[in-house]
């Protein structure tokens, strides 16, 4: 299975006042994860846009297990779900560098929609194409 | 049943290359309905903080229904779901003010930690007596 | 002078470490006035680029001279500095709704780019008419 | 001179309408500069925190010079401006990476406070050694 890894170091300005990285920040570090792979495997959002489909996030679910504190770096892996629908659902993995500890799990579910923002009920044949030559067709 | 509401204008820096409101600021919404709610229901972060418990969000999920764009203001309704376990969990619906569409709802967990930051497996007891005065208690 | 005042309360997803507001939020809090001034007086951006203008912000300083904490309000109040330039210089005084004490002053200055991102050395037509209704032309 | 360097990629959620990165982001970019300085250097935050100190930013100044865009690395340098004064001034020079082009530069200006968020007049003794010892004393 394809996937990509992203990592940033905490800094203070992601800190609550408990001093741990605000629940709010860890949609920035998945958009990192799934940005990565993105380039990594030519699927970012822009090329999408310029091909003609704008992929807006339908639905975000965000699972906390652990926290991050200062002097953490965190790396995000990220992947994509296999599925026959037209979306496109990515799967994310939040680690602690340091010791490996998950601080996080999260998913991210994506729809197609055409030029005139209409919701495209099968998946645009660029994104059939791109799964199967990277064998992420649901069976 | 109790709940509250706050609203804000949306600007330019909330929204993306779509010129829609970029996702990530939609759980920044969700804090200014469940803040808005802490104060007009004696429940905010900081109280509770000062109480001893320190009530971390471990879980977020949103489901976005339309989009939000320049000129608009969105509207958060956020309450309580009533639940026996030892969490707060928030519920949140986001309409935009103009015509009153929904554009998302939400739903946020929070855990109960002590001082020293152990999970508590009971709800303490200032948030069943809260809980009990806002007949917010599950059966 | 005409100016607008445009307020939002503190959050906890504002705070830092320390309980205070970082720093970096205030540029959020900025933009907060100086598009309530825009809405109040026809001067927002996207306006302004519908009529074929984009105009980023080439420089931004802001003074910090007291803190904000949980439970506070900021007001920001926002007024144009008149120039002959071809630029809109914003300033800006941020103040704590309690007890009126500023926490912080800030300038923001604007350039008018056309339509293929080429600098306009002279105010265009409408922003000149802009401020000769609104009596903000510097002599 | 002792100076530290970032680099981040640019994300789609960093993009204003305009399809460039918002201005208001900088400041994120100038804080893994600033920390990455830190680390490097034995100056970070939480350190001098842990050591008494708390040091606010009460002055920032950002000057765009150029835009940066989707696909874009920005390179963050940092480096501390020596000054007798009882101030921590970080200046910054942000980069695309691609092609060498400077997007903006940047200088934050630092002050000490105690525990009990009182003003030192005079820079605390652990910052004067650091600064001997780095050969950044003002003269």
């Amino acid at each position: 299975m394809i996937e990509s890894t992203a990592e940033r170091a905490i800094t203070f300005g992601d800190l609550d006042p408990m001093g741990i990285v605000w629940h709010g920040n860890y949609i920035r570090f998945m958009e990192l994860g799934r940005e990565a792979f993105g380039r990594a495997h030519g699927l970012d959002s822009i090329r999408m846009y310029d091909q003609g489909y704008y992929t807006p996030i339908v639905r975000a679910t965000i699972d906390h297990k652990a926290m991050l504190s200062y002097g953490d770096t965190v790396v995000v892996r990220a992947w994509i779900k296999p599925s026959p629908a037209a979306k496109i659902i990515f799967q994310y993995e939040l680690t602690r560098k340091s010791d490996h500890v998950v601080v996080a799990t999260a998913e991210t579910v994506q729809v197609f929609l055409d030029r005139d923002r209409k919701l495209l009920l099968d998946a645009p044949d660029f994104y059939r194409a791109w799964q199967e030559e990277h064998q992420l067709v649901a069976r």
